[in-house]
Formats: C-alpha cells, structure tokens, sequence
C-alpha cells in the first residue's frame, strides 16, 4: 500500500478532479517503483454530483490519475463513499482480476453555500421520512447525543472535550483545514445549532481528496521493503430512517462492520493501537468508541473525560484531528483515514505519531448510519 | 444466477425502492431454493441522486430487498451503472468474500419534466468543457452520428431502420414501456431532435428496475439444475469529454471492455448467439454493431440493412426491444440487459425467444462512451 492526499480545506477555483491530482501525485512520489501503468483499475468514493453538477466521475478521475482506460468503478455511500471504494477494491484485488489497484476519495463542496452544502448533504439521509420533514444531519446526531445523554449521562462537556482534543491533534497536522487549538470553554460557548450539538461539536466542510495504491501481498515484495497491509474489511448496512430503528444510542452498522473486521483480522479491539473514527459530529466519536468495543456501551463519555484517546493515551483517536479539524470532504474522509493510518504505520505522522503502533483501525460512517465501512490495517514485519 | 424485473413505463406514484422491490421479487419468485437470508451482499447501480433527491440508496435497495443489514454497494457509471454494480458483484464472490450475493438496477424518472431529466442526464457528461457549452445527449450523439455517416456513409433510413427493429421486437415484450411497432415512414418523419437523429432515434424516459442473483459455480449447483454462467466481464473508460478523443465513429471503452470479456470467456465475436447492445440512440447501435466486432468497422449501416440482427438473423440484437422501445431507466438498463440474456438462455423469452441461444452478450455503455461494461452469458450444462 501507498498513499497520497492533497491539502484538506477551502481549495479555491479547482476542480474535485485537479485536487484528485494532487492526492495521486503524493501517492506515486511515495513509491517511486509503482509506474502508473501497473494501476490496472480504480475505484473512487465521491459522495454527491450535486457539488459540480457533475456525475459520471470514474472516468474523470482515472483520466486525471493518469491512468487510461482503466476499468473506473465509482462508489457512493454517503460519507463512507471511499470506505466502499476501498472494501470493493480488496475483493477485486482478492479475486485475482487485477494485481494492483488505485483507490480514491475525493469532494469538493466549499463553492457552494452553506445552506446549499447542508440541503446536498441531506440527499444522504431518507426523503419521505427525513428531508420531507426537514431533518437534516445537524438534527440527526442532536437526537442521537440526546438519546445517549438520556441513557447514559453523557455531557455537553464530554462532547466539547472531543472537539477540544481533536483540534488539539489537527493543529500538529499540515493537511488539516482547521489547524488550531480550540479550548473546552471556546467550544462549550460556541453558537447553539441544534441542541446539544453546538458549532464545534459539529465538523468542517472541506474540499479534498486522498489516492491509496493496493496490491497484492505478493506484489508488495516488488514496489517496497516497508509493506502496510490490509487485514481487515468490514461493511454493514442499516435502515437509512432513524425511526425505524429500535436503538438511538449506538449504529448497528458500526457494530457489524467492526466484528466483520475484528472476525476477518483475527484480531480484538485491544490489539488496535491507533484508530481514526468517523466524528462527524462530536456525539459520533463517542458513540464510534462504543460501537468499536473500545469501551463498554455507555461508557464513551468516561473514556475521552480519562483522556485515553489523546495522541499519548492508551487508544489515541483521530490523531489527525478527525473530521472535526482535518476536515470533512465527505467523498474523502474514508481513504483519508487510511492515508493517516499508513503514515502512523510507516513511522510518518511527524508530531502525530503514536510511538510502537503496529496496527490501526478506520470506522467510516455514511449519513446517520446506514452504511458502515470498517478496515484494519498493519504494519509488514 | 437468477433474474427479476419489474415493468419499464412511466411507474407513477412510486418511489425506486418500490420499482426494486418488484424486481427482485420475481428474482426470489424464479428461484425458490435461495432465501432471502442467502444473499450477503448487494451491489446495485443507480446514476443520479437528482431524481427523486436521494443519495445513500444501497442501504435503502437492501432494506427494500429485504436483506438486512448486508453490506451495500452503490454503483454508478451514468448509464453503465448496473453494469459496473455487475462487474463489482463478480470479482466479489470470486475473491471468497461472499458467495451468493443481489446485483441491481433502478431509475425513477418519469416523475421529472423532460427539460429536467435532460439537465439531469447532462450531469453523465463534462461539466467544463460540454455541459457548460450547453451539449446535451442527443446532441453528443449527433456528433457521433454525422462523424459515422461522412466516414462510412451510414444513412438517415439505416438509423430509423435501427428504430423499426427494436420497436418490433418491444412489441413481443411484457415488460417493454412501447411496446408497439412503428413504419420506417414514422421514424423517418417524426421530429428532428439533433441532425440527424429524430424523435424515433432516441431511446426513452423510462422507469424501472432490474435484480439478478449471483452464485459461485459450486453454490449455483445447490439452487438449480439450469444455471447460467456469467463467463466474461470486461470493462474499460475513455476520456469523458468528446473533445479529447482522436476518433468519433466509435468507442474505445467499448472495443477494450469487449476485448476483455472475450478473452475472459475464451470466445469470439462469432460465438455469440444473441445480444443486448445500448441503443441509447440509433446509432449507438449501429457503432455498438462494429465495436463489439459483429461485423467490420464502417459495416454496421449495411449489417441493419441486411437483417441480420432481427429475431430470427444471423445474429439477433435487442430483441427485448432494446433501450429504444424496451425503455431505459438508467440505472437499470445493464442489469435489464442481463436479465433478457437469462431468459433467453433458459428459453423463456417468449416470443422474443432466439432459437438454441447458448451464448449471449450484454453491451452497456456510460454516457457518452466514458465507461463501457461487456459480459458474456452461457447456458450451463
């Protein structure tokens, strides 16, 4: 595995296809062996034409990859579109039709309103049931920080505590859109959007774009002596309604897909030693510490009040910064979470780094869970 | 395998997932011995999010399926959506992830004005250098139909003659939205659209929706003593914008994805029997004709003329009516295509019914040429 990503933030006058290019730009330079015509295939996560009024993106991008006539396979699962890009690459690579494959993710969204950006977002979530009745994702996650506030005791104080320390990670991170420090106070004070969830309990809304290149075991051995591998694919669907399901506090999708990855690793959620999860919205990494069995259910609140998720905890978590600092290109976030866990494998992450991790996880989420996308990643010996 | 689909036509008063639901249906209806419970995964193509504001619709088609919670993979390619859903369903049993597992196809669009769906449409083509120049669909492939006829001599009466074939084979198909014959006087007189395409040279506006089961070999022998064996899949992209390509008389993904799929099944052009080509306009057909290599290039007008794609030709083309009278619910249309090469196969095609058909091919081609899936069918022993 390589990986590549370009700058995440307000990427001005360019086209999702030109930051694409950057992304796989950073990916080739990374593993000077790979020539961009072993690329046999890509798959690519955007999440919405609505953005460029641009659909029928494959081609786009393979062709500003570089990469021609490739077979383009577009996924879209909301904003776990590259999670599936890549889940959908490792069996394409697993069924021996390709050898070596690209993996994308890419969104522009900054060059829309933010009212514009909130209305596309919403095509995530169901329309009889949600967009009629004006449901939108702000809404969504409120009524799941409320439901586990109620269950659990959880606080305003805990879910401004991730963003704290998630801005705290963002600001040592060069990629990050909003690399600042933020303090508990800043954020407990910012502007209420839909109760609790308050301005910085809720993530960016970026431009960006993340490149893997995936290979077979076999073939790693040819392009480099510092292998990161895939050991673990996860994926689960729920009903997109929120009404329909029996339980607000956690994602039953999130649940699958972890045991589906933990199962296909053979590894425990103690093995993990580094994970980038899916904050969408502050109540999201909590829930995603739980639905990971990083803690026990209801216990997500204690385990950020403990300080275990920090950069030098026992599970650091979003080393990044997360969606809430990096920034949330939502067609990106997927593969860049594996870029940021390569780059924790390899040794890479500058003042990110978690010292000794061997094995990362990724947790992303699509809408208000509907589609979940778990991978598993170790360093080579 | 096993295949279901609903009626194409203007569905009114239905959301897609209902459409899919009745496709996958007579999927479970025609094959008895699978449970619902058997099918792990679904990969489901669908192009645009703009017809009924709906993003996110892989976990939505698998609820509507009734699978729970099976990971969910959305596809899409333009008009080659299911096509690529098919090609990603493939290479996923064969990597031992899954294996039985739901392909599909929908599009809901009849419910939007034609001005809108063509807007929509347009999303399938580049928006900086085509969409913004104000090039719609019928008029890229106007460019593509006046490039064949000054090389090759292809004529206005060959295109309408394209239309006359697939209306009169709609007219023997259940499920096709016009299923009624027209006059090559008809065709030839309707409107003007686009030099030198007319009314009766453009496929239609169409709902509808299709649902394949997909089995390894092994499994298939559990469910079916007559199974039908999907022996070749290729695929391939080109550059999206018309502008960029060295030659308009034909399409390059379509010569590679059919070079791919021949040498994946070990066949030739002339071992097939039987197949579904995407009509998107008449001459779609007609270039469709020589870039699969049913005839030599610059031959198609004359292969028309001749007859030899009728019913009862030499080698019979569209004959569930293709996108032109069958209809063509983007999304659905590859995964529609395979489903009319099943039953055929298993000589249940009525009267569309090609005598002793072993071997059949599924052509499905993404907007303007950018993405083209081919697979090839055979009948099992």
């Amino acid at each position: 595995m390589a990986a590549g990503e370009s700058k995440f933030g307000k990427l001005e006058g360019r086209y999702a296809r030109e930051i694409f290019a950057d992304a796989v730009d950073e990916a080739f330079e990374g593993s000077p062996k790979v020539d961009r015509r072993d690329i046999q295939a890509l798959f690519v996560g955007q999440m919405s034409d609505y953005y460029e009024h641009q659909g029928h993106s494959g081609p786009i991008f393979a062709e500003w990859a570089g990469l021609e006539n490739v077979p383009a396979f577009r996924l879209e699962g909301a904003c776990a579109s590259s999670g599936l890009a890549l889940a959908a690459a490792i069996m394409a690579i697993g069924s021996g039709r390709f050898e070596t494959v690209m993996v994308g993710g890419v969104e522009k969204m900054t060059h829309r309103s933010t009212a514009d950006v909130t209305e596309i977002l919403s095509t995530a979530s169901d329309f009889p049931t949600e967009q009629w009745n004006g449901l939108t994702f702000p809404g969504a996650f409120a009524l799941i920080a409320n439901a586990h506030m109620d269950r659990y005791g959880t606080t305003e104080e805990q879910l401004a505590r991730v963003a704290v320390k998630n801005h705290r990670c963002g600001a040592l991170n060069p990629k990050a859109h909003m690399a600042k420090e933020v303090t508990l106070e800043q954020a407990l004070s910012s502007r209420m959007i839909a109760y609790p969830l308050k301005l910085f309990d809720c993530s960016l809304i970026s431009d960006g774009a993340a490149a893997l290149i995936l290979t077979s075991p076999e073939a790693a051995k040819k392009y480099t002596d510092t292998p990161v591998h895939i050991v673990g694919s996860g994926q689960a669907s729920d009903t997109i309604g929120l009404w329909e399901r029996e339980d607000l506090t956690g994602f039953l999708a999130s649940r699958l897909a972890a045991r589906r990855a933990y199962e296909m690793a053979g590894l425990k959620p103690r093995d993990i030693d580094v994970a980038e999860v899916h904050d969408c919205f502050t109540i999201a990494e909590i829930v995603a510490y739980e639905d990971l069995r990083l803690c026990g259910k209801g216990e997500g609140g204690r385990l950020i009040d403990e300080g275990a998720t920090e950069i030098h905890g026992r599970i650091p978590v979003n080393t990044s910064g997360g969606l809430k600092s990096k920034g949330h290109p939502v067609g990106a976030t997927g593969a860049g979470q594996v870029y940021e866990m390569y780059r924790q494998l390899l040794g890479e992450a500058g003042r990110m780094q978690v010292e000794g991790a061997e094995t990362a996880l990724c947790h992303n989420l699509g809408g208000s869970g509907a589609t979940c996308a778990v991978h598993i990643l170790r360093r080579g010996d």
